[in-house]
């Protein structure tokens, strides 16, 4: 194979002996990381306790990371660049802390690790060691907004840095392992979604250096003319860098990043100032370089270099094996650390001259440490979207609409710090009022006919929930702010990711250099039991129950009911830091319980006794004393307010004495303990809500079990009987989809039959006359294929012409 | 654009007349489906009683559908070949439905939708109707094995079902929506996997009808020389076709089809009989044609066929707009129907002629009916690889390792029904002797220095676990077994797709003429307590947590604690059929405590009293009365399984006279009232074992709160304390990492005293030495960057000196 580039030795021998020294310098230290709890400049010949007990990390991966951040170093301080550095294959954590290191940011961050000797032994000890850092490039690691950890996030994480940031280069090292995963194959097209005139550059480096774990790549073992068909195929143009030979390899990658940032100022002039409307074919670099390159060709008899077995650590019995020992130090010493550091252990300042000065380190850019340069948004006040609500449950909104009109006044405050993505879903999820100020951003051909595209907007849309949650975590972590709106079934698509980015913000916290990041905040709509078009693949409560298992500190989940508790609940999350929010709530036509001022002091309060549905007030009035309900109906999410109001309606109406309390639960949060959740009640407030001892009958928009997980060290919570999806669905009308569920109204009045003592006995027909409504309400739909709106219809009025 | 094609006419009149008539009339019948309740053959004037209330359905697709599956009929007929149809845009369900019916299918798995004008009223309404069938390509429907709700698995099916199936030519339609999905994105590169001499051929139909929902698709918007480069660069030959005047449409898609067929045909040979080892440019074929094609053209002044607005229901007016209705009319009438089916509503027999016969046809092909092919595996007998265990607790085993024989085996006997799935794990996850009998598939250059590499083997190996999934999909769905080992943490990547292939087992179940299928088995292992080379990224085991969401019938958890019982865990879920089984188990080194017969036994049972680790039997042997135990400890995982054996130990040192119990857990689901889950232990039983009043201190493999959902219906509940992964993690010592989340056998202990009423005033001083033994472990690790094997090792004969 050869690698044929342009240029032959852009490297004066004196610049090209320095970037070696880099080099070895990065590879030292990586290697020091891996194996050396002592000794750290090899003052004496290495003994076995010098050696860490445990051997933990991945060499494999990282000489080739050090070389490309050397690199790319030169061509940052050459073009006084603003670069940051994603690294896909963040399990090559020593390479990158060894560098921010050799910058100088680790010692200024973490000053006990300082650029002398100790600090090296500190360094070098304090790797994958128990109170020490992790193995990845985490958090923890300056300059880094990509764990890499798990694989496939590199390149979208990358897109996201970019948009919005016209000055920015990100470039991003894909490992031909994390090429092979899905979210990253669809990353390559986020070129099409990127706007040369306002938004940055990306740069993909996909280095093959041919090996995952245990088996080669797909990508290294393609003809090369397969690869450069694929990376054209994307848009790109390809360079080909490659080779065994260290002086070669510098010379040419050194052309061809000359070449590259050449290229992308080409790009990036032609659209600013030439007015250049069609897409460009943005470069792309396939580094090909061997694995574990300059590690231990051969280790007993068996070759290492250049083979997957040099994917983790090539030398591993070097506790035991006076051998091991000696190829390990010969190894280190091929480094030649003498030249690289000085008698105290600082780095050769010929060699600490490469790095670039203050924030233009790639691992001190504020862009990698989002929330230092987070701008808060300019929000309009929600309160100006209210929909009139002059009486509870007698008028019909369609909750996102509204907030669509709240989003195009956020969007048009915010004109570049904040996005929307969605799959292809933002105005079937009834957002579309934000197309009144803003497009989709669409890099393709656009045709006459096309609505609301265009090369720049504030939407973005592409057939992929990963892409939009990569995107939008890139765009969050480099300090904007942004809203995913998805069909909540779908959603679960990215449940890894969301683990991946609440460990992050996990870690974060509790990192005093890292200042808080917008939050992640979803919209689900579309949801479980309003998907008239669909079916049971489309039905799918689960990813709040997903959400749960997170840190409490991390996560909300908030269920308004209706239009305005959705604005007041919007608001709120935009204004948040470092959470995952959560909203579910309906795009259909939904009745409003709650004026704006209701809302807020609802939504504020995250749960609350509604007081005009239940029957409490009715017989204080009445001239009752004020006693314990005879049973509480709790709902949380519109459906299932909606079935409980009518519940408690036809409750009233039929047994007219039994006190209802009707309990609505915004903040899904407020169930749990404060002991476990910031946002848990109290027992004594929960108490007060749901009584020590009375029934509960809880009509739940998700799987019944969360919500009994939440409560479950409650006093009452034996008493808790919860409604809610019993994965029981297909393609069928709104209220037989209840019924399949029995979270109807009349199941639910069932069930207080059956839970209020005494009640059971006494109203037997009451209980028929319920079960004969589902019988004629299921026989209506199936034969008239819709619902009965005399059975399924319900507002305030209908039941009992008064408020 | 131009539409190059080889070959001009290669349909004579009549065989063009006749795709043609097909093709109308499986339009005819799409239409129908969505919008007619009545006057199936248009005998009178349609009148807004003949139209379904709600209009429901995906018309945007189903053109394109149609056409497609005519033609393959017709190569299907003409070459006699073996084929299935996935359909990825499986949204266009009444196409699909359309086309079985026509082919006679329908009417024979569902006789009471005949082929005449009775049959043809039911099969219209009964589309998206309540009682009926659902939107989409659903289980339900005959010939399918991919719904196509959610995106991106369609070709990933259809390489699963070619995988050992020679003859078979699976052809998938993939939509231009769908492509953008990561998922599929990452399908491609499935022809580096597929061998052209024991497996099939895939021919992806790539289909450009332009639109998602509300926006155009990225590769249909990207120029042709781009789209095509990327098409050769995943390693196909494409075929381009396009246009919108149906004859010529029908004569290029013919004459394409005839080559790609003979193509298909000549790399099978090549590889077959020529010998050749070099991956074939196998065919795919891009098809380019308006959404909704056929469709109304404008409705209300829009354009509508040929953009997005078609997606859905493009007349949606027609129960209150005379001119919609008319315009319906009009459309249905356009098909001709009169030409298409005679007086009693059959389909015209010479159109009929053109449907394959029997089992040839696409849609009764036994293939798409995996369970009706099913062939048991041959499996060996399991306890021919048991370990001896002489006495509990003395040896160690890594159990994946110990499974990878029989593995090795099962493989051996049964060489063309069995696949091992794995994203590059499968020798890091120690079943690394299977590669003593077969190797990894690979279709890519192989190198000498390669090991195990092959281009056929049984081992699936490619780092994305979306493709180890869907193959494994498709492999099963089509009638074959197979097991899928992954890291645990990153098993969330698959969470919609398990959710997906759930429903589909779930409703699968309820329809009669589909015979069972083998179960989906998962073998979780490197779980989130032995991360030693990673951290926090990779420790997570909430996908339990995700599986029991799903329907209790399909779901199975075990968590065997050792290597016997994990074998006879494996041998019982490749034997089972229509179920989801999840195995956690570890691969590192780990004690062994039963042997073969009572790990059968044990692992039969699910949950058992292990007597030999509690001390009610010294209690019995001292003479004391038969009393329920002070506490209970039960554990459930191997790591929870050794801390609390050594709590036991500690208690049993320290508190002689504590009468403690031992109950592991293997089936979690045994923990679930029996009503809740078939494996569910009854009241009487979970009582017997976990007592009705004693505290019980569970130590568990993941987050705690699942055990309080699968017992919150107990009736000692309240005294369940769990212990298990808190979200606490980060790269250290296995111990530290038990530390962290306090499920250490020190902690345990303590709970113990905390829980045990009278205890704590007692023994204050055991208390505090388990506190100072959690500081000195924490201190040594930190210090020595290992752990202290005086306090975390444990094993039998190392507290007692006896069994």
């Amino acid at each position: 194979m050869t690698f044929p580039t342009k240029t032959t030795s852009p490297l004066d021998p004196e610049e090209l002996a320095l970037i070696d020294a880099w080099w070895r310098a990065a590879n030292y230290l990586s290697v020091g990381q891996i194996y050396l709890l002592d000794n750290p400049l090899l003052r004496r010949p290495l003994q076995p306790e010098d050696i860490k007990p445990r051997l933990l990390g991945h060499w494999g991966t990282t000489p080739g990371l050090n070389l490309i951040y050397a690199h790319l170093n030169r061509v940052i301080r050459q073009g006084e660049l603003s670069a940051i550095y994603v690294t896909g294959p963040g399990h090559g954590g020593p390479g990158i802390v060894a560098n921010t290191y050799l910058e100088g940011t680790y010692s200024e961050v973490y000053p006990r690790v300082g650029r002398d000797e100790e600090g090296l032994r500190r360094l070098f000890r304090q790797f994958s060691f128990p109170g020490g850092i992790p193995s990845h490039v985490a958090p923890e690691t300056p300059g880094s907004i990509n764990e890499g950890g798990e694989l496939g996030y590199s390149l979208m994480h990358a897109y996201g840095a970019a948009f919005d940031n016209p000055d920015l280069l990100v470039a991003c090292v894909i490992g031909d392992g994390e090429a092979e995963s899905g979210p990253l194959a669809a990353s390559w097209h986020s070129n099409k979604f990127l706007d040369p005139v306002h938004d940055g550059a990306v740069l993909p480096i996909l280095h093959l250096n041919g090996y995952k774990i245990a088996n080669p790549t797909i990508l290294a073992r393609i003809p090369e003319d397969e690869l450069r068909s694929l990376m054209e195929g994307y848009g790109h143009t390809p360079y080909f860098v490659g080779g065994d030979d260290p002086e070669q390899v510098h010379q040419d990658l050194a052309g061809v990043l000359d070449e590259v940032v050449a290229e992308i100022r080409r790009i990036q002039d032609a659209a600013r100032e030439g007015g250049e409307t069609r897409r460009g074919k943005w470069p792309m670099i396939v580094l090909r370089t061997p694995k574990g390159w300059t590690g231990p060709g051969e280790v007993d008899g068996v070759a290492v270099e250049g083979t997957w077995r040099s994917h983790q650590v090539p030398l591993s019995g070097v506790h035991d094996n006076p051998e091991h020992l000696l190829q390990l130090e010969r190894w280190l010493r091929s480094y030649r650390p003498g030249e690289l550091f000085d008698e105290h252990g600082a780095l050769n300042p010929e060699i600490a001259a490469l790095a670039p000065v203050g924030e233009q380190r790639m691992s001190a850019h504020p862009a990698t440490n989002g929330g230092s340069i987070l701008i808060p948004l300019d929000l309009p006040d929600f309160r100006d979207y209210a929909v009139p609500v002059s009486s509870p449950a007698t008028t019909s909104h369609e909750a996102t609409r509204v907030l669509g009109s709240y989003l195009r006044d956020v969007i048009r405050a915010n004109p570049d710090n904040f996005r929307l993505m969605g799959p292809d879903e933002t105005a079937s999820n009834r957002l579309s009022a934000v197309f009144e100020d803003t497009d989709r951003v669409w890099q393709g051909e656009i045709f006459s006919s096309d609505e609301d595209l265009a090369p720049t907007g504030r939407v973005m849309e592409v057939l992929s929930e990963h892409l939009c949650q990569g995107w939008l975590e890139g765009y969050l972590l480099t300090g904007r702010h942004g809203l995913f709106s998805s069909y909540e079934a779908f959603i679960y698509i990215v449940d890894s990711m969301v683990n991946q980015h609440a460990k992050w913000l996990k870690v974060s916290r509790g990192i005093s250099w890292r200042a808080p990041v917008a939050s992640l905040n979803y919209l689900l709509t579309s949801h479980v039991w309003r998907q008239d078009h669909n079916g049971f693949s489309h039905q799918d409560p689960g990813f709040i129950d997903h959400l749960v298992n997170k840190k409490a500190e991390i996560v909300r989940v908030y269920l308004p009911a209706d239009a305005n508790t959705l604005l007041s609940v919007a608001d709120h999350c935009l204004r948040s830091r470092d959470y995952i929010n959560l909203i579910v709530a309906g795009k259909q036509p939904g009745l409003s319980y709650l004026s704006m001022e209701e809302a807020v002091r609802h939504a504020t309060r995250g749960i609350g006794i509604w007081d005009w549905a239940g029957t409490e007030r009715l017989a204080l009035e009445r001239g009752e004393e004020a006693t314990l309900p005879d049973v509480v109906l709790a709902c949380a999410g519109d459906i299932p307010t909606l079935e409980t109001l009518a519940a408690a309606d036809l409750l009233r109406q039929h047994l007219p004495t039994l006190k209802v309390r009707v309990v609505n639960v915004v903040d899904l949060m407020r169930l749990q303990s404060e002991k476990e959740h910031p946002h848990g009640l109290s027992d004594a407030g929960f108490d007060a809500i749901f009584t020590p001892d009375r029934p509960v009958v809880f009509a739940y928009h998700g799987y019944p079990s969360l919500i009994h997980r939440l409560t479950y060290r409650r006093r009452n919570h034996a008493n808790i009987h919860v409604r809610g999806f019993r994965e029981e669905g297909t393609t069928t009308t709104p209220f037989d989809m209840v019924m399949l569920n029995e979270l109807d109204r009349f199941s639910l009045v069932m069930e207080v039959i059956d839970r209020v003592p005494g009640l059971q006995g006494a109203v037997v027909s009451l209980r028929q006359e319920m079960e004969d409504n589902r019988l004629r309400a299921r026989a209506y739909t199936r034969q008239h294929g819709e619902d009965d709106p005399e059975i399924s219809g319900w507002s305030w009025p209908h039941a009992t012409g008064e408020k």
